[in-house]
C-alpha cells in the first residue's frame, strides 16, 4: 500500500500542525517503517496493543494515551495549556492532548477529577486554571465541566466530549450534543475522545498568538 | 364524544393525585363543561389561548404556565418543596409544577434563573435550596444545573428537561438524555417540560411522607 | 494514576450518598487498593469478573449484581423500599438497586418477574406493594411495567429501564423513552441499567423522609 | 395530473380491498371528481377540512376520522372487531380503522379510554373484548395497551401507535417502538396514526377466515 | 433465581400460546432444569451454542434457528402457514417460525430466497402463496418483500425485519421501518428477527379462525 | 447582498451543468434581477408562490415542479431519460427533475404511478422503460420502487427518495435509508425530494456518453 | 417575571464576554426595557420583528443578523477575525457572528459564497484568509467549507454549521456532525447557526492574545 | 440449505451484472461449492479470513478487498473508471470495487489518498481524473471529497461512504448524509462500504454507454 500514501510534507508549514500517524488501520509494520524512516519529530495516537508494543525501542510510547513520541520539539516559555477532566474515566483523552502539545513543545498543566458532581473540586483549583491562556475540558457522560467552566474563566474553553458512560451516554453522543447546547458561551466542540484535535486546535491558537506578537 | 370518556373518580384515593383535565385535543366547551359540571378541585395543564379565555370566570387562570384551577386545596404546613430554574425561559414549565403542587396544596420556594453559566447564582441561594425536602430543577440547552445541584444536597432531585435551546438542543433531547447520563447520583427525570409530572413525583413522595410519619 | 485522583470524602454529609467506587477503567490493583485502605463501609459498583475475583476476600461480593460491599452499615427499622422486575433479565439491575440500598441499611422487599404481559403476577403482589414508601420498578423490551403500577399506588416510582431487549428494543432506549413517556403520572426516571441511580434517589427520599420526620 | 394515474380496479379481487383515496396532496377537485364518477363503494381518508366540505353531498363525512365514504358494502353478519384506545386522543385514529371496517361491511365495537394508568377500566370490559376474534388497540404516549391487552386475550392484537404525546413522545415513535418491542407475544403493529391500514390487516383476516371456512 | 421466576402456566388458555423459554440470561443449568422437569410440551428460542448442546438429548435441536422442542403438538390438518424469505440470509428467523408453528400443530409451507432483486422468483411461487391463509415475510436490507408481496394476495402479511444488512441497514432498522411504511395496504410488523412473534400472530389468527368456525 | 454573491460563471464548463438559482432564501427581488440581467439559459427550482409569481412575464413558470425556465436549450436527438414514480404524490419531485433535463436539451419519458403496491403496473410499462439509457425513479414511503426496478433493466437507476409519506416516513428519511440498503445492484441515491441533483447526475452521464462516442 | 431575573452584571469581568439578550421568550415590552434601563452597551441576538421594530429608536438594528446593537465599544487597532461562508444562504448567521464581534471592538473581514462547489472561489481569497489571527467558517448542507479551510491556514477554524439545506441536511445536524468528523485537524464546532457563540470564542482567544502580550 | 437457493442465472442478461456471491452468512463448505460447480466468471465480496483461505486455489483472492474472482472477463479497450480515497484507510472499499471492475473487464485507474484536509493532493491529479467518465469517491470522516470533486469535473461521481471515522463518524453515517447533502450537484451515493454497489452502478453506465455507442 506504501506507494498509495501521499505523505503531507508541507503540512505543518501551511497548517502549524505536521502530519501525525493515526494507528487505526494500519499494519504494525507500517508503523513501524514509519518511525524508523528518516529523522526529526514524529508522533502517532490511538495505537494498539502490538503497535505500541513494537515500537517502544523507537520512540517514548505512553501507555495511558496509547501515544509514541520521536525526537519531540524543545519545550517553549510560554503560560501552560490547562487540561481539565470531570473524571478518572477521561483521564486517557485528556492524555492525548497532553503529548500532543508537550510534544510539541507546549506546556501543559493538568486538573484532572474536577467533575461537577463535586463543584467544589473545580473551585479548589480555580486560580491556577484562569492562568492559561487556553483551555481543554474533557468530560464524558452529562459533560456539563465545559459549561460550568466557561461561566468562571476569560479564556476560551476547547470541549472534549468523552466516551466514557453508561446506558443513554455510553459512546459521548449525549455529552457532545450537551456541550454544543451549553449555555455558556466561549466554548467550542472536537469530536468525541479527540483529544489530538482538541490540543491542534490549541496549537493553532497558541502558534498565531507567537505569530501576532 | 363525551360518552367515550371514562372519568377516574378513584384516581387519588389509589394515586395521591386525582384526575387532572390535559388541555390538548379537547374543544372549548368539552373543557368548560369539565370546569362548570360537579364541585370541588379541578385542574386544567396545557391550555390553548381559548381555553383560558373560556376558563377565566370558572377558575383561576395563569397565563404563563397555560393553567387553570378550581377550588383549590387549602395550603398545608410543611416545608416547600423547592423549584429551580436555569433561566427564564425556563420558568413557564417551573410555574405548571408550582401551580399543581399549590393548588393541592404543597408550599413551594422558587430559585428562578440559576443556570450553571453564573454558578455563582445557585451557590448565593443554596442555604435556602437545601431546606426543602424534594427538589424540582428545571433546564434547558445543555441541561446542567441538576447535576451541579444534587452534588451540593441531600435531598432528591427530580430535573425537568425545557424544550428550551437552539440548534441540535432545540425541542430538549439533549437536556433530558444530559440529565439522564448525570455523574450526580440522586437526580431521577421527567418528560420534556412535564412540569405536571414532576410536581406529582413531588406530591407522591411528600404523600408517603406524611403517611408514613 | 492515583495522584489524579481527588476522593471525595465529605460526600455523604453533603449529599446523604458516600462515595461509590464505578468498576469500569479501573485496573484490578486500583479497585483492591481502595478496599484495602483505611476502614468503614465501600461499596463497589459494575465489577469485572477479575474484580471481583481480587475483592472477594475483602468484601462481600454478589456475582448476580456484580458488586462488592465493605463493613455495610446496619440496617434501619423502617418499611421496606419495593423494587420489582417486569421479567427475569431484569434480576441483575434490581439486585444492584437492592444492594446499595441494603448496604447503607434501607431495607428492600422485592417483587421480581411480575411484568405486564401476565399482569395478574402483579395485581397478586399488590397489596404487599402498597405498604412500600418508594417503589422501584425495572423493566426492559417495551418498558410497560411503570406505567400500569403508577395507575394503582401513592408512592413515587423510580422507573429503572434495562437493557434487556431484541431488535429494536436492544440497548434500553425504547424503555426508557417509553417511561418518559408515560401517561400515568408520579414516575421518574434514571438511566438506563442504572439499578445505582434509583437506589440514591430512594435513599434521598428516606433521608429527608427521617430528617423531616 | 389526471392521465397520469393508474386507478387499480383489480385491487380487491387481488387483495380484497378496494383502492382507497389518500386525501393528502389531492386537489379538492380531484377529490370531488373521484366521488362524482362511476358508482359503487368509494372511501377516501386522511381529508382536509376542504375536502371534506367539497365532498358533503355526495357521501358520508365523518369529521373525527376525517373519512368519507360512498355507498358503503351491507353489513355481514360476524362476530365484532374490537377496537380499543388508550386515551381519548387516540379516538380520531381508532375511529379510521371503524369507518373503513363498517363501510366494508365489518361490525365493530369499541372500548374507548381504556389505558394502562388505570388499568381496571380494562378488566371491567374485557369480557366483550375476548368476544372478538380480531383486536385493534390504538395508544400513543408510552403505547402500553397492546402489550397489556395481548397478555389477556387468545385473539391477535393489531397495534397502532398514535401520534399523541408531548415531549419525547411527541409524534409516535416512542409508542411505535415500545409496541414493536412488547414482551407480550402475538402483536402485529402498524405505521402510526394507520388505522387504516389496522382495519386493511383485520380485513384480509376476516377475507380468509370467510374462505377457508 | 429460581424462587423468583412466576412460570405462567395459564398462559396458554388465556392467550392460546403456551410460555416459551428465551434462551439469552439465562444459565445452562437453568435451560436443563426447565426441559428436565415435568413433561409435554416445551419449547426454547435464541439458545446458545452452550445451550444447544445441553439440550441435545432432552429435545429436538435445531441449529439453524437455534430452538429446542420437547413433545411438540400433534399436526392439524388445515391449509398451511406461508413463510417467504428475501434472501437466504433471513432463513434463520423464517425457520424461528416455522419451527414455533409446527411444533404447536401448524403446518407450513416454505419459499426462501423470493427477494425483489429478482421479482420473477416471487411471481414463480404466487400460485402456491396464494394458497396460504396467513402469511409471513422475513426481509432484510431494504425490506421490500411484504410490500410487493400485500399487493399480490388476499392473505393478511405478517412482516418480519431481519437484521440482516450492512452500512445504514445492519441491525434491521431500516428494513423494520421500510415495512412499516409500505404503500401496501394488509401488513403487519413485528420487530427485528422476531421469527417467534411472527408465528405467535399467525397462531392467534388461526386459533381464532377455528374457534368461530 | 449583491455584492457577496460569487456567480460561478464557468460552472457549465468545468462541470456540465450550469449555475441554477436555488430559489429558498432569495427575497423576490433578488430572484426577479437575475432573471432580467445578461441573457440565456437561467433555471430557478425550490421557487415559493411569490417568486413565481413575479417570474410569470420573464420566464416558463411551472407550478407543479416549482421551477422556472428562461431561453432553455435546444432539445437534443437521443434517447430519453426515464423518469418513473411510485404513486401520484411523487410527480413534482419527478417533474422538477424533467424540467431540468429537458431545459437543457435532454428528452423525457415519463412513467408515472407505477409503485410496487400494483407492481402489475410496472410490469406493463417495462418494454419502454428498458429503451432509456439512464432512468430516475421517485418514491416515497417505503422506497421500494428503485429496488424492484433495478433488478429488471441494465440502465443505472437514480433513486431519489421522496418526503411523501405519514407517520415514521414522513419526510423522506426511511424511504431513502431503504434506497441505500437495496438488495438490488445498481442503484445510486440523491438527496430527499432532489429532483434537480437526479437530473443533474443523468446530465453528466449523458455528457460523457457523447463525449466519449 | 422582573424580579426572577438575575442579570449577571459580573460576566465580562469574569468572561471576557457581557450578558447579552437572547430574544427568544421575551415579551417586546421586556427587551424595550433592557435597551432603555441604564447605559452604556447592550447587545440582543434572535429578535423578532416585532421585537426589530420596537428596538429601532433605541439600538442599531440589523434586519440581516436579527441584532440590536447600543453604544459598541470603540474599534481596536489589531488584525481581523475572518468570517466566511460556504453560501450566501450563510450570510445570516455569519452576520450575527459579524455584529457580535464589532459591536464589541473586533474589526472583521468578510469572505461570502466561497463554497466547495467551486474551490476555486476559496482559492481566490486564499492570501487575504491567511492574514486572519482567527477564523469562523459557516457551512450548511454538507458543511465541507472549514474542512478544506483548515488544511489550508495555521489560524485555528471555529466552524458554525448552519441549519440551510434540504432533505436530509434540512436543520444542519448533518453540517454539524460532519463538522466535528472533519480529516482536518484544528477544528472547534459551534452549535447549529450559533453566529453568536463562534463570536465569543474568538473574542476569548483575542482577550487572552491581548492579556498575555 | 442448498435447495433453498434459487440461482439467478438470467441476472446478467436483465441487468448487466452477473449474480455475484456475498459472503457474510455463509459456511465455507458453501463457498467452496458455489466457485467448485460449473465453469466461468465468479466473484465473492466481504469475504471471511477462512472463506479466503479455503478459496484460494480456486480462485484469485484479494486481500485488501477481501475478495475472489474466477476466471475475470478480458479486459476492454476503454477509458478507464476513475476511483479515488480521501485516506488509506478507504483502500479497502475502493479495492472492491476496482476488483468488480476490472473482472468484468472494465480498467480502473486509481487516486488514493487525496483528501481534503490537503486539498493540492486533488488538484495535483485532477488532469487524470478528468480522463475517466466515472468517478468512484470513497471518503469517511466528513466526506468532504466528492463535493469538491463534483465541482471540478463534468463526469458523474458515485460517492462511496466508509466506515472510516472516530466518535461521531465512526460507522459512516455521517459521511453518508453528507455525501447526499452536498452542495455540488452530480453526486450519487451509495451504501456504506459499498465498493461492489458503486462499481454495478459505474458497470451499468458503461454498458449503455456501449449499447447506444
Amino acid at each position: 500500500m506504501s506507494a498509495d500514501i501521499r505523505w503531507d510534507h508541507h503540512r505543518e508549514g501551511r497548517t502549524a500542525i505536521p502530519e501525525v500517524v493515526f494507528g487505526p488501520g494500519k499494519t504494525v509494520e507500517h508503523v513501524v517503517r514509519l518511525f524508523s524512516e528518516g529523522e526529526g519529530f514524529r508522533l502517532a495516537t490511538r495505537l494498539s496493543e502490538a503497535q505500541m508494543v513494537a515500537l517502544k525501542d523507537l520512540a517514548t510510547v505512553d501507555l495511558v494515551s496509547r501515544t509514541a513520541v520521536r525526537e519531540p520539539r524543545p519545550m517553549r516559555s510560554q503560560p501552560p495549556v490547562g487540561i481539565l477532566t470531570g473524571g478518572t474515566g477521561d483521564i486517557p483523552v485528556a492524555t492525548e492532548a497532553k503529548v500532543v502539545l508537550e510534544s510539541l513543545g507546549h506546556p501543559v498543566k493538568s486538573f484532572f477529577d474536577v467533575g461537577v458532581a463535586g463543584i467544589h473540586r473545580l473551585h479548589s483549583v480555580l486560580p491556577d486554571v484562569k492562568e492559561c491562556p487556553v483551555l481543554i475540558a474533557c468530560a464524558g457522560m452529562e459533560g456539563a465541566l465545559p459549561s460550568v467552566l466557561a461561566g468562571l474563566v476569560d479564556s476560551p474553553v476547547i470541549a472534549v466530549p468523552t466516551s466514557i458512560g453508561a446506558g443513554i451516554s455510553e459512546g459521548g453522543t449525549v455529552a457532545m450534543h450537551a456541550m454544543l447546547a451549553s449555555c455558556a458561551p466561549g466554548i467550542a466542540v472536537v469530536n468525541i475522545d479527540n483529544g489530538f484535535g482538541a490540543a491542534c486546535v490549541a496549537i493553532k491558537i497558541l502558534h498565531r498568538l507567537v505569530r501576532e506578537a
